[in-house]
């Protein structure tokens, strides 16, 4: 048995998210499948994270211990044989014992793309959420600075039963607008449950108009989710990579 | 009734093509119904050509005599509103009365795209054709040269019953490699039906090895389809430009 490490990119539109679940299409599940078929036995698939259904990735990092006699670039041919064309390996290589996908991870980037365009982004429509209002770009990069930092992020996490911590370290938030997008670029030691998607919600608020940027840092503080913006959709996530 | 120059973006993979046809969905298809609706009346719309099922376009310009109050830009609005997602309309503009998308088209810009990469293009995998081997560019680009220029272009139209001229200008003819993709761009005054997917499958039979460059001259003499190479897949196919 041999640790290898998968790069991997995805398309999350038709998914359930990563996480296996019982007669769902989901990430993890089709990766376990054609891994599984491959080794003709059981293979467990340790992801970095869990992505929700309909987010993508462009760098997942997972882990699997498996028994073959296959070249790590032969498996990689496999799994891109075998998986639908929306997930693809990008990488397998052969790993350290003691990596773990999940544990040793140190840090992730996220990039939430909104269009702020005139009309409709026909090609990427999948991985983009169209607004219909041009949102002030400054009022959120000044409310994005009062998240910057390690807090406790309960009222930005959707599970509400979460007894682990809820504190988080993001030490960048980066907001820029390029031509008719708008990309929110978050950097991270890890994110809670919808935390991205919460926080983008929220700042779109502040974009909006709806909601003072100083709020944000009086919302951090509440601990309450009712307190935070929206979520906002999941086709505009997309984890972009995974530090070790 | 004023004259109305629309551009237009769309993915063609769920469509039957340009053309309308009864009961199929298709491109002509949808702007009509909607534009219909907002006049209260038909209206006809004129493209430049007819693209193939499949096959997009991020720049295709058609015209429609419609009377109506709204403003151009109110006309696009609307058409972005209930048009389906995967058709846009980028620009509306008032047009003169003798403009007439076909026949004053003076040329058009093709690109056809092909992955040659050692993965798979999760994201743009509508749009592309993905290759499982590495073709020789040199090679294809040779070929091409002999493709270039005013040429009866009859034995890469697919309709055998042509009756007009299949006499064709292709100016250019570009093959470009960057990182994982493979580009041809093809500019002409006009093209037959099927034309640049037959010359793409004709060229990558070249680019294979299975036929010499010099062979693709003895087959532009021939005047017979079932000389040249197999029609490329529909996917890889878009209409970029057209020239008034």
């Amino acid at each position: 048995m041999k640790n290898y490490k998968l790069t991997l990119s995805y398309d999350g539109s038709r998914y359930y998210g990563w996480e296996h679940q019982p007669n769902k299409d989901t990430i993890q599940g089709k990766l376990e499948a054609v891994l599984s078929r491959m080794c003709d036995a059981p293979v467990e698939v340790i992801g970095a994270g869990r992505t929700d259904a309909g987010v993508h990735a462009k760098a997942m990092v997972a882990n699997a211990w498996m028994e073959t006699d296959r070249s790590p670039d032969e498996i990689r041919d496999y799994m891109n044989r075998y998986l639908p064309d929306d997930i693809c390996a990008d990488e397998v290589k052969e790993a350290a014992e003691r990596f773990h996908a999940r544990y040793r991870a140190v840090g992730k980037t996220y990039c939430y793309t909104c269009y702020v365009g005139a009309t409709k982004p026909v090609f990427n429509r999948r991985y983009v959420t169209v607004l219909d209002f041009q949102p002030d770009v400054e009022a959120m990069q000044a409310a994005a600075k009062l998240l910057e930092g390690e807090h406790d992020f309960r009222s930005f996490c959707s599970n509400p039963r979460m007894k682990k911590s809820t504190v988080r370290l993001v030490d960048s938030i980066e907001i820029v607008r390029r031509k008719d997008y708008l990309y929110f670029n978050f950097h991270g030691t890890g994110f809670l449950q919808n935390m991205v998607r919460i926080l983008v919600g929220t700042l779109l608020e502040v974009g909006a108009g709806r909601m003072e940027a100083q709020r944000v840092g009086e919302i951090l503080d509440a601990l309450d989710r009712t307190q935070a913006g929206p979520t906002a959709p999941p086709g505009g996530l997309c984890l972009v990579k995974v530090d070790y």
